[in-house]
């Protein structure tokens, strides 16, 4: 995996499962962490209900209709369980962008076979150039023990990987306990 | 799982397993983490030793020995494996509380098929209107990768959510690393 | 597994798999992270990639070979898997140590079956009596769902003890998040 050049415009969300990441991105994403009201974004969806080869469809339709709940009509949804970049670029132009989630996007690639150099280096180079604020969210997996299968543990290493890239890159980066944003880069207001 | 409301009274102390925050909890509640003498304190105990579905008896007995001979003589403890609400009722007069922990708590609703929504309102009400100190330790078990079986993703979820609710309205949390406290909510001192 | 003594002289970098603890902590130790040029420096490695126990072993020298890679001339490497209080006290003169990682090294002793107790005190010995720095690379992996097989749990159970006793009185405790340092005691300068 290339290194990623400066992401003046990215802001990545870590957390683990449940810690209230996508919520509080997307707060981040429509204004209304500010307390203000709610401006346009738009959600580009990485889960993918409709693959056959997905071991938990039911589970996986459960949360994104949970997700799509909450969220108001001043939000456009896009899903895009694979060419991230390409959609990346066909949007970047007037609303801010949330990407829900890269390491569900970065599954969907490790379990087609797909070059994850290739892929990242595109994701990278296509984030380095946008104009309109795009924010991540990214699952933290590797604080568990060693996962007993192999493709678990390349996955793990591969999510490590990806989020300590973009991490070192972007202009602003939280990391999600329980709810609560810890910032370790950059601030809430910007 | 409903909105929980203000908990004026509540301290919520995470972490993962092996992380301190039963000794941090137990030093929080009887006054010797600030320096002083000990004071009375009241522990309820979720953990079910006798439980014969529990598959791990003896590693759960062993637990419970050593966290019964850390604590000295002004400890006293009442083990109450799913009733919560009531007990913590029943003990709102006097001494702080510790509830060691949560996490457990709800594995054992969970295990028993019990109604999680209607526990944990119940429990959220009694917090609400507490007037000692409450104390919750629980675990944070979301940051490694996605567990294989279903019971376990519900599990990690049903965990995740109650921490982020209780972390929400708790006047002050803390998460805790290799024994150290990182404060995420409120201060040491109160 | 006894208190361990004051470490004046140790540094602790914890941190999940892919976190960037073992890069972080090299530059802690050979002063590239303050930004001057790298300075000598002893690296213990405690992976046996030579092991025929070894269940990974193809992984684990992939990722031997990749750490060496990243490390210019002026590191030194010996290779100890089991008896890293001896390495530590016979190197204790002229340049700073790196062990990546001790918690790899304790599963090398939980497999062979050595008494943990004893050999954590006589490291914690040493690292008393230590003159040079050294840093501890460690992995947090207890912040999962609790892993099924009994051996994982044990596993899990020493680490996180090991690391909250080495934690206590390491001068400097680092905690990683995706390559970013979150400083839980001392501070990046010393």
């Amino acid at each position: 995996m290339p290194e990623v050049p400066l992401l003046p415009h990215v802001t990545l969300v870590l957390g683990g499962a449940r810690s209230g990441k996508s919520t509080y991105a997307e707060k981040l994403v429509d204004g209304t962490l500010a307390g203000g009201p709610p401006r346009p974004a738009l959600l580009i969806a990485t889960a993918d209900p409709a693959d056959s080869e997905h071991h938990r469809d039911a589970e996986m339709a459960a949360r994104i209709a949970e997700h799509r709940w909450r969220r108001g009509r001043h939000w456009l949804t896009v899903e895009e369980p694979l060419d991230l970049a390409g959609v990346l670029r066909r949007h970047d132009e007037g609303v801010p962008i949330l990407v829900d989630c890269l390491t569900l996007w970065l599954s969907n690639l490790l379990l087609r076979g797909e070059d994850l150099v290739a892929a990242t280096a595109a994701l990278a180079d296509v984030l380095a150039g946008m104009h309109v604020d795009v924010t991540l969210v990214a699952n933290e997996v590797g604080l568990g023990i060693v996962p007993d299968n192999a493709l678990a543990r390349r996955f793990r290493d591969e999510a490590g990987r990806l989020n300590m890239r973009l991490a070192r890159s972007a202009r602003r980066v939280v990391f999600m306990i329980a709810g609560m944003p810890l910032m370790m880069k950059g601030t809430a207001g910007g």
